[in-house]
């Protein structure tokens, strides 16, 4: 609602007292109203509050001596609760259709979720309990969100999401449709007998501001501590981030690459497509490695490697042309021991 | 509705003059009416559209001479428009019928969505703005389809499904659960600053008829332009297409392969499980690439490759069998080197 | 509803003749009351029922005799029809909560559903006909089950899965989010016209006890007969299983494996990340598979192999360190072609 005291006399048909122009934004009590707010006298047991109050606007009853309110705004009514009944049904009726325009009837929204302003929540979104989305989010149909998660403001999230407990995201964050946020990492212990006994997975997972990952990417939560993607960082489709991997600032993961529980990478990192990384290795800042790499040891910051094993990307070039030259070098080894007679 | 004249005069015990055994399958007014539709005569002061009309069936009212009503097939009731409102009732209960059988109550539906006949929609389907569903499709549940998008005709899409905006899908097209067309491609520009810049994707993704698409396999819109997978071409499980790809006519696509943004297929095509191809690359038509592959170059048509780097297939196993070797080649490598005091 | 006959009488405000701690958990008529259900004698007709009847609590009017009913527990109410419909109100708001707490309304389940005691639904899920859903099973929103589909007890399944028809959860599995169960296997024959035919993929998947599977990971439907997962075999995210394969028991299938179809794992198998197995193949028991290998052809009991091609986890390290060592063998080899003039 913003409606001036002088529009607001013409709505509820009274007759206005003071400054005309004062602009109205919601309605309140006597005692508590602030200058944007309109309240009522319904009562003159009211009278000494009404006297006090700092409501923009008071409605009074058509009988009554106005010369008392000083500095108020006032407008007379046959029926000042009346009056005020009008304008509660204009800010409901706002408030209606503000809800109807961001949040789909069907989603399913736990009771004690925080909820910042203009947020759109789609069709058949599910919120459980104690959790928090920040200003203008939006969350597209059919997207699971768990307990207890933090989302930032203005992040825009893809139908058919899974986000899962004590999730934390930043601002700005954009994840693409069937992401899976927050799955039990992959933790099992074998006993003697064979038997497979799971660990259970208790961690959380933290992502950073402006980070944006693709669709069909999966990301673990950790056994305990915290799964970490930092800000700026971007992740592509189809890719697997094990428990408690912790990727830095402003790197790039490109599709279907892997990286284990443990795993530790720096700021600036680029991993080409398809690469495996092995778990519990540290990766500097500003390193680069080839798509389809196997990296089984730690690189230093500004490393560019390639291959599996992992080498500089110059000798890993080199190396796979190398092989292309197999066959000539066998055959050369194999003639060259005829000549020398070696056996 | 699919009834008789005299089945029709028995169920608003009516009387029938004309022929009994007319089919009637709707109902319309007098002048607009067709042979298989009924009507009926209310007020005398529609007499002469009676006369004229075409209508399969007129109810009148049993006081009127029927010798006026030349070849028209008549019954008589005590009260037309009542013996009419029977009819509608049936038909209504009928397009209920049919609209539960089809689409669920729970489907979200946008107003302008344009739909086929007999298409079915299962629970919790979202349909946004401006998209057309073409006859004979069956979307099951949980699947998000977005705004203009075009679905031909006999789709299968199975459930949790997204498929972005501008999304054109051809006739007889399966998409498996949990796939994702037309989420946005991977592009970022890196400035100076280190700072990751999005780049919008704002292209389309166009799949052609008799594409088969696997399960959680992702297809990402274009930056500019389209995305496009031709007609007839079969795509396996957790594949990913990057943004700007074309798939030729006929491909078959093993699961897990990587296709990299701009990399253009022929026909007929044969990409192996794991392979990996770099982006903007030319492959010809009739290729085939063995799995696992790291596709760095052109394909002309009709070759038959494998390994990384790629090399015809023959040499590729032959390549595969030396590497076995290679301890035994530097062996006697190093030994030579003795034997000759070389160092 | 678990009272006692004393907290009944209270709760009734009547008078209790008999056992005052027999314990009430259910109502019912006095012909087919048990001795733990509460019924009513409402009309003297139904008396000589009332005597015969093995009701643990029977309500009685204030005006009758009592000592006809020999060993029963009677209460005296003034009404006992009002005294019966208390008690009724408190089994049905007993229901209610039970239903609230257990299924959500807007799932939708379909008639012939078969399911345990205790099972949780969440919001959205969608469940088709002649499905069984064992004891104590938890499935959360958004999950589709096809028809035909048994589930064990105690299982829990994530949000967003798809599980298809036919196929068989034992007890205590747990899917997480994003899985697509029973999609159809990848079976096609290309017709002399190079127009591709899609192979019918009828058969099912069968889950031992205890598995769990992986976000976004996809199990195929078998063509015919059954893919097979045993007891115990934890799977982690974005694995794809081919149809017809069969994995034994207790096996670890590590993030981003590709089996392809109709290739049988032993038990305790344990398959290193972004390995891909081809089709058709045996794996035999405790076998264990390096990291990114390409596994070409069976492997016997006890193996540990590794590379692609697969030789023994030993060969494959020395082989990657001597792939290092190329460029250097190949110099070495020119250097020796010049020396003895061979060319």
């Amino acid at each position: 609602m913003k409606i001036t005291a002088s529009e607001l006399a013409v709505i509820v048909s009274g007759k206005l007292f003071g400054n005309k122009n004062v602009v109205l934004t919601g309605v309140n009590g006597l005692s508590v109203a602030k200058e944007s707010e309109v309240s009522f006298l319904g009562n003159l047991k009211y009278l000494s509050e009404a006297l006090k109050s700092k409501a923009g606007i008071i409605f009074i009853a058509d009988g009554m001596d106005i010369s008392q309110f000083t500095n108020k705004n006032i407008i007379k009514v046959p029926d000042p609760r009346y009056a005020y009944s009008i304008v509660l049904g204009i800010v409901e009726k706002e408030r209606l259709r503000l809800e109807k325009k961001n949040i789909h009837f069907s989603a399913s929204i736990a009771n004690n979720v925080n909820m910042g302003i203009n947020v759109c929540i789609g069709q058949n979104v599910v919120i459980e309990t104690d959790t928090e989305i920040g200003d203008n989010v939006r969350i597209l149909p059919n997207v699971y969100i768990g307990n207890n998660v933090k989302i930032g403001k203005n992040c825009l999230i893809y139908p058919n999401v899974f986000i899962g407990d004590y999730t934390v995201l930043g601002n700005r964050v954009i994840i693409h449709p069937g992401v899976v946020i927050g799955g039990d990492g992959f933790g099992f212990v074998t006993t003697n007998g064979k038997k497979i006994q799971k660990i259970p997975q208790i961690g959380k997972v933290e992502i950073g501001d402006d980070v944006e990952i693709g669709a069909n990417t999966t990301v673990d939560r950790a056994t305990v501590d915290v799964t970490k993607i930092d800000n700026g960082t971007k992740i592509d489709n189809l890719v697997q981030i094990g428990h408690n991997v912790k990727i830095g600032e402003n790197c790039v993961i490109i599709a279907q690459v892997g990286i284990s529980g443990s795993t530790h990478l720096g700021n600036n990192v680029t991993v080409g497509g398809q690469t495996g990384l092995v778990g519990h290795l540290k990766i500097g800042n500003d390193v680069m490695i080839a798509a389809q790499s196997g990296v089984t040891k730690n690189i230093k910051d500004y490393e560019k490697v390639g291959g599996n094993p992992i080498v500089p990307i110059k000798q890993s070039i080199k190396i796979r042309v190398l092989m292309k030259k197999l066959p000539e070098i066998y055959q050369n080894l194999k003639r060259i021991k005829g000549t020398l007679g070696d056996r």
